[in-house]
């Protein structure tokens, strides 16, 4: 069945198939230390332009949020974000299963605003009695958020000041970071997400790869020991090698952004598409998920033609749903879904 | 100098320090096995009318507040709570060190209304994904609530029906229990409370004991072990005779309940010269906090006469404060305060 | 080089990336939802004569240990362990961090004894104050052992004999079952395992996969929620389908313990090498992982010709190593081993 | 009966009653903000000659422990301990509970060796492959010990030297400080301790007071926001003042010496009788605790007549078991025991 439930419905882009088959039999030390890691790690620093950026890679997103936020605060420190960040809804408590609360602020899109952070800082500092109250100690955001939208550099560099003042760190979840580099809305790229952040993720699991994400540390920042960090976590792999050759590939030749543009393309096509066809949006991304709010009945007529994501409720009646691209959808299934799609989106 | 910033700026009533020191010299067994517990639980066991009530003494709140959440809810489970509930906010994140999140509902001077937590607990199970969010494993409520407000009884039932509903337990923290259950404007009994809820606590802290808060499952359902649990918290006490015999005296002759009428009588003193005087409430509060707004300049000039408590910001100019009696508070604290309390509340 | 520096150290059996990419394109529901899952489950089911198991895929061995004591403990209980045991020496204190003590007790060429456990539990339940001490809530064993070494099935027999008299469950860590069910030395199979074990994983990272631990619960005894428990530990893949492929792979055609029984044939080949080098062994192990002691000047020499781990130290001036074969080592390997090893062995 | 159980048997000095009676009705700020804690780290600092000496009072000794080590640490390391520490055995598993595993070495009459640390230490990082192995970060001892045994204060020296040249802290805990430095064998001073250790506590509950811990960081290096750690895990009372006066009275006049020579003086006399009766020794201990090897049956006739600790197992017939003095016992008291104890001890 046609699907564009989410971005990683398929496996992986055949580069890393056949590079993963062409170094397969070579013996390599486990852990990391692999010349593939070294050789992606080394691609990737080229590609933020930071030269001494330190690289870990992981396998998931919660994985790497999880052990970003604990490893960098005290206990007695939370992460600030949205109320919509993945970290505060769907990871399970995966950060406060690691002793952190999450001190949420409001979402606009999924986006968290420059001067509601800075108002939420200023406040709880002139709170007299803080002491008994979890200290902000990092700022969570998402590039592109759950919603698909994007910050721009200015919002980002505001955002970046107001942690500086208080001296936070800035995380950026870049779970879908391709797709927000690649986007045709967007003045951000790799090397100001390094300028702009203290820690950051580039995704690899929904961008192309089986599993992976590369945490890079760009202000000589990394916590002491991470390797034995992930280890305690769990989230260190035995065979380091299949991180390593993934990121790897998909940082030779561009093609970490070749796919993810291609995903933008279909991306723009479908909602070029939607648009003729009448559909209401729920918001406006820039990136390659597209939220429609859809009459029930109709969504469940759909629901027998398409796989795609039900989001959440929007009024009795209508739901918001998700239709994802990836690096792997064709355009022959957007072409597909034209044909199933009815007009009309009342 | 005058002092109404909490109900915890005293030792504890005479009788209980009388009480230590008669019984200082027998050698009993420590961690709780000892014969003033035993007497204590069975007093509780009667002013609750609960013969099966187990019981549990620790030292404060936040520590029996982080042993019961933990201790009754899964990994995967959180705690809902209003958004201003002490463990959503005053406890340093106690809750969330011990892996729990807090799942926040709006708060109403204090208080979860049950409409609203029967349908986020709908919404919540409605919801598709969610494996991937934190289970709704508790309610938590405070009574009297940290703005001093009361449940009625028939919210009460409502708020257990529904917990009853999701088969979740309802945990009553009532670290000012006494003022609560002695206020003039309350049909809730100790009683109902055994009735009600699946755990809650009676406050010893603040009302009356040097320390101390009885941990009461009024239905068979204290977690196995809960000695061990205490103790790998390192709550357990070596010399439980300490707070056995605080409780014990606390609940001989209705003490508890007799301190608790006299901290009522005196706030309500208080509440009614406030009224006199013009000032401006922030909420009615029928127990012994009272909750005033006061202009900056204003309140600026009272701090260098009498102690109170500063609890948020108002708007530009002006604040909440909070003036609390308690079971040591004198009728002649309350005409001392009256004389130098200036009229007017603007 | 040549290298037998563990089982980990090349990628995944070739038939595993002929699979994976066979199905690359096809799209399937996230999070092991998919039909390579269910059928790669149903497979394990009939491999371990086992109609009722529950399995679970995770990516890792030391994640695997963690999530498994950790969900299955209340948080008064440790797992009782060899002093040599994985969980108790080389996973970081992942054990610990997740907030239980690995209880130890002495380890046997890494195995331990029956009589040796039932003592300590029959110490530990006479000893007065075991209310202040962490209860022996699990036993963990490995099979193989850290050391190469299997237990008989009658060990096996007495140790969950143990087990079931003090009603705490068994878990049998096999992070190279493989090469233990197929070591020309045990009367061990999966299905006595399924019977003996309350809960044990099948290795795939060490037995030709590219990471993926199959964990298995016989007895209908998986914990509640247990796909959120992972996610919480950030343990959840998105693309379950890289486990789901890998296992489904593995259990067909028995390419699982065709592949198993190739690396023992590899390492009987290797150890005859040995033997007739006159090498001095450090035990003797029926498996794929191989201990010599080497005085120190030959190792330095050999290390320059061959990768092999280096175990521990056994006195001044030898040192205990490790050659380890796996699905990969190739007749040539061991006859180029033969060639660079010298012989003698003081 | 009469009762050599445990030095925790009985209340507070009445010195210590006393004085929470006169100051019983002062208004005074809550969490430790006060007079009487202020005043009493005063004394402490100047006891303890150490002006700069950072001071922080907890209700008991697991709690301390947990939280002196769950502070210090990063989540990779571990603490080192005799097998015998209160840390490894006696705490329900409070240290791993937050996450910290106990590695232990041997204990020898509850003391550790400084060889014994030296040879661990140097073994651990000379392991190849200690990155997937918890960090020894602290040196954990008791002094007393477990088994009323004294380190001299030349062990104390080379433990130190050892833990600084790991740049590790050495941590002393003083659950029964008082005792240790009034034994009449023991050139281990106040001053001494807090030049060879990093943190320590002055233990109060078994020394003269109801409840508390005096926890003294003498080298400026508490952990930066303590009272929100403490805060954290529920160990901060609300009525800190019931700690203060405690303290301020046993270190006014000396009183918490004057107290401890009175138990050693009663240990003493107890360890004459012991030995005028032919009672076996278990070890020499100098301090208030004293240990028998009792034949079974005799035990049993003992236990009807007073109360004392059954220690463990000495051998199949025999049981070690303690006989503790405290401040509190009476010279009466030792009379009455020396009329039941049987002579002859095999």
């Amino acid at each position: 069945m046609l699907s564009f439930e989410s971005d990683y419905i398929q496996g992986a882009h055949e580069k890393i198939l056949e590079r993963l088959a062409e170094t397969n039999r070579e013996p390599l030390s486990g852990y990391g230390n692999d010349k593939y890691c070294e050789s992606a790690k080394e691609k990737i620093r080229q590609a933020c332009g930071c030269e001494e950026a330190e690289i870990f890679f992981l396998t998931g997103g919660t994985q790497t949020n999880q052990i970003v936020i604990s490893s960098m605060l005290r206990s007695y420190e939370g992460v600030v974000a949205a109320e919509t960040g993945h970290v505060s809804v769907h990871e399970a408590g995966a950060i406060e299963h690691s002793g952190h609360k999450v001190l949420t602020i409001p979402g606009h899109e999924g986006k968290i605003k420059a001067e509601e952070l800075a108002a939420y800082l200023k406040a709880y500092w002139e709170d007299t009695s803080h002491e008994h109250m979890v200290f902000p100690g990092m700022v969570y955001i998402s590039h592109p958020t759950e919603y698909g939208t994007l910050y721009a550099e200015s919002e980002l560099a505001s955002i970046a000041g107001i942690c500086s003042k208080y001296n936070i760190p800035l995380y950026l979840d870049g779970a879908r970071l391709g797709y927000g580099l690649m986007s045709r809305e967007t003045d951000v790229t790799l090397p100001k997400i390094a300028q702009y952040c203290d820690v950051f993720y580039i995704g690899g699991t929904k961008v192309g790869a089986l599993c992976g994400e590369a945490l890079v540390f760009p202000k000589k920042n990394i916590p002491a020991h991470f390797l034995t960090l992930a280890k305690q976590k769990g989230a260190l792999l035995a065979k380091g090698r299949l991180l390593g050759v993934q990121f790897d590939t998909l940082f030779t030749d561009d093609l970490y952004f070749r796919i993810s543009a291609h995903a933008i393309e279909m991306a723009e096509k479908m909602k070029e598409m939607f648009r003729e066809k009448g559909k209401r949006f729920f918001l406006n991304s820039p990136t390659n998920q597209q939220f429609l709010i859809l009459e029930d009945g109709e969504m469940a007529r759909l629901q027998e033609l398409v796989k795609f994501d039900i989001w959440e409720r929007y009024d009795e009646g209508h739901t918001v749903v998700r239709f994802a691209t990836s690096w792997a959808t064709e355009t022959g299934d957007v072409e597909n879904l034209r044909e199933i799609m009815p007009s009309g989106g009342q």
